[in-house]
C-alpha cells in the first residue's frame, strides 16, 4: 500500500492541487480556473468534482488520506475555520475544513498558504536542515510562515507569522489594512510596481511595458536584469525594507535562517544586497554571517510537499 | 529535605541576591554593592564570599541545589557565556557559569536577565496563566523575554527577545547600538527622561527636577501624577512605541499576553492608553480585546522566583 496526500492551494481565480506520497514527492499536480465570487458552497462543490476526479483514476491502495488545504488569509487553525481572506472577499468565517471534510469523506488540515510553504521547504525544500525559519513569501501581499523547533508555530488559535503587517516605518505608505509602513507596502509585488510607476513617473521615463496596466513585477525583474537603474532601486528598497523586518524577527528568536519564496523571489539576487546590509546592521543575537537567507527551492510546489508533513 | 535555589541578579554596581525554596518562595533577599571595573575575577570573588555567608548559616538539608544568574546583556545560553553586557564595560566573553560553579560547587545557569524575569512572571507572577507571552522591562534598557509553550525561549544559541532593539521607526533617535528609532529610545526609562528634557527645553518650562543632572523616571511619573502635561506626553510616546512593537510581535507570534516590568513600569498606567491604542490599529492575529497586557506582579523580585523553575 502507498500512502498518498492530495494538497490544495485555494486562491480567488485559481486552485492549485496536486497529489503525493508520504514523502512529498508529487504524484501530480493541476491547475483549474475558479470563480470564488460565487461564495464558498458552489466554489467547493467545484473543487470537490475536481479532486474526486484525480481519486477516481487512483488505484485502491493508493487513495489519499488526507487533504491538506492552503488558503491566503487568517486561519482558526484547531476549527479550520477561514476567518477572513484579502483575495476571497465575502468569504468570512467558513468552516472551510468541516465543509471539505463532509464531502470527501477524509481528514483535512486548513492552514494558511505561506505556513504550508513553510512546511514544504522545511520537509524537502530550502529548509531541511533547519529547525527554526521563517518563510516569507512575495506576491500580491507578504505573508508569512514560522517553523520553530521543527513545528510549524500557531500561536494561541489563530493563523501568524504575519509578517507582511510588520512595521517598517510608521511613516510609510499607506497599506491594504489601513496603517502605514508595513513590510507589504515596500515587499510585495504589488508594491514593487507601485514604487516603480512612482519612480518612472518622476523621472518622465516610463519604459513602455510599465505605461500599461497590464505590467507586474516580472516585468521589473526583466528590466532590473536589462540594467535599468529604477528597476534596481526598486529591488534595493524592497530589500532594505526585508532587511530591516529580519533583522526584528531574529532579534526577537534567534532563528538558523529565512527562506524568501512568492512571484517576487524571482528578483531575489537583486533584492539581496540591500537586504543583507540592513539586516546585519540591526541584528544582534546571531552572527548574521552565520545566518542564511535563500530563496525558495520548490516555489509553488511547497504547499503540495507539506500536505505529506501534516498528516504524519 | 528542603530544596532550595539561589538567585543573583548581576549588575553593573549592585548585585540582588536571594534564597528561594522549590516554589519560588523567597527565603531570603539581599542587594549590595560590587565594582565591576575591577573585572571579573575579583568581582566573581566577591559575590561567592557574600553567598557562602548565606549558605553557611542554613541548616544541612537546606543548603541550596543550584544558583540561577541573571545578567543584563547577550548571554551564550548552553555554554553559559556572557558575550557582552552594557553595564559591565570589558566583561566580554566571560565564562561565567563555570566560574560560579567553579567556587560553588553546585549547579549553575547563566540567563539573560529579563529571560529569568519572564521565567518568574510565569512561575508565579503577572504571567502564571499563560502559557505564551512576553515580557519588557523598561529600565536603563529595554529587555526582553518570551516564554512559548511554557518555556523560555532561546533560539539557536545566544539569550534572544531583544524587543529592545525592535525598529519602531528607522528615522528615529539614535540608540546606544548604533542603528536608529529602536523600541529602547523610546520606551527606556532613559529616553523618557531624554525626551522630557527636549520636551521641556522646547517649551522653555523645565521643572526644578529636571533642571538637575540626578532626574530619572520616577521624577517623570511624580511630575505626571501631579498633571505635568509634558511628563503625560513623553509617557504616550511611550505608550505608542511599545504598542507598535508589542503589534508586531503578536502578529508574528499569536501570543496571550504581555507583561510590562522594569523600573519605568511604574508609569504603566500612564503609558497604557497610547499602548493599546496603537496595538489595537496594527494587531490583526488576535482580537486586541482578548489580549492582557499587564503590569509586572513581582518586580524586582522575579528573577529569584525563576531560579526554582530552572532546575526543575
Amino acid at each position: 500500500m502507498k500512502k498518498t496526500y492530495l494538497g490544495v492551494d485555494l486562491g480567488g481565480t485559481y486552485v492549485k492541487c496536486g497529489l503525493v506520497d508520504a514523502r512529498g514527492r508529487i504524484l501530480r499536480r493541476d491547475r483549474f480556473p475558479v470563480d470564488s465570487r460565487r461564495g464558498p458552497e458552489a466554489t467547493i462543490a467545484d473543487i470537490v468534482a475536481h479532486l474526486e476526479g484525480i481519486i477516481e483514476g487512483l488505484p485502491l491502495d493508493e487513495k489519499p488520506s488526507g487533504l491538506a488545504l492552503g488558503a491566503a488569509g487568517l486561519i482558526e487553525v484547531h476549527r479550520g475555520i477561514l476567518i477572513k481572506a484579502p483575495n476571497l472577499p465575502g468569504w468570512n468565517n467558513v468552516p472551510l475544513r468541516d465543509l471539505f471534510s463532509a464531502r470527501l469523506d477524509m481528514p483535512v488540515r486548513l492552514e494558511n498558504d505561506a505556513n504550508l510553504h513553510a512546511l514544504g521547504e522545511w520537509h524537502s525544500g530550502a529548509a531541511k536542515d533547519w529547525r527554526h525559519f521563517i518563510l516569507i513569501t512575495l506576491g500580491t501581499g507578504v505573508g508569512g510562515g514560522l517553523v520553530l523547533n521543527s513545528r510549524l508555530w500557531n500561536g494561541t488559535h489563530m493563523s501568524v507569522a504575519e509578517i507582511g503587517h510588520m512595521t517598517v516605518d510608521p511613516h510609510g505608505p499607506v497599506c491594504a489594512c489601513g496603517n502605514n509602513g508595513c513590510l507589504e507596502t515596500y515587499a510585495s509585488a504589488t508594491a514593487m510596481c507601485r514604487m516603480a510607476r512612482e519612480r518612472y513617473g518622476h523621472s518622465g521615463k516610463t519604459p513602455d511595458v510599465f505605461d500599461s496596466n497590464r505590467h507586474d513585477a516580472s516585468d521589473l525583474f526583466k528590466l532590473a536584469d536589462q540594467g535599468d537603474e529604477t528597476a534596481k532601486q526598486v529591488f534595493h528598497q524592497a530589500g532594505w525594507a526585508l532587511g530591516l523586518a529580519l533583522a526584528n524577527v531574529f532579534n526577537l528568536l534567534g532563528l538558523e535562517g529565512a527562506v524568501i519564496g512568492g512571484g517576487a523571489s524571482a528578483a531575489f539576487e537583486f533584492m539581496h544586497p540591500a537586504l543583507i546590509a540592513e539586516f546585519s546592521k540591526r541584528v544582534m543575537t546571531v552572527d548574521p554571517r552565520s545566518v542564511h537567507i535563500r530563496k525558495t527551492a520548490l516555489d509553488n510546489d511547497a504547499p503540495l510537499a507539506a500536505s505529506a508533513v501534516l498528516f504524519k
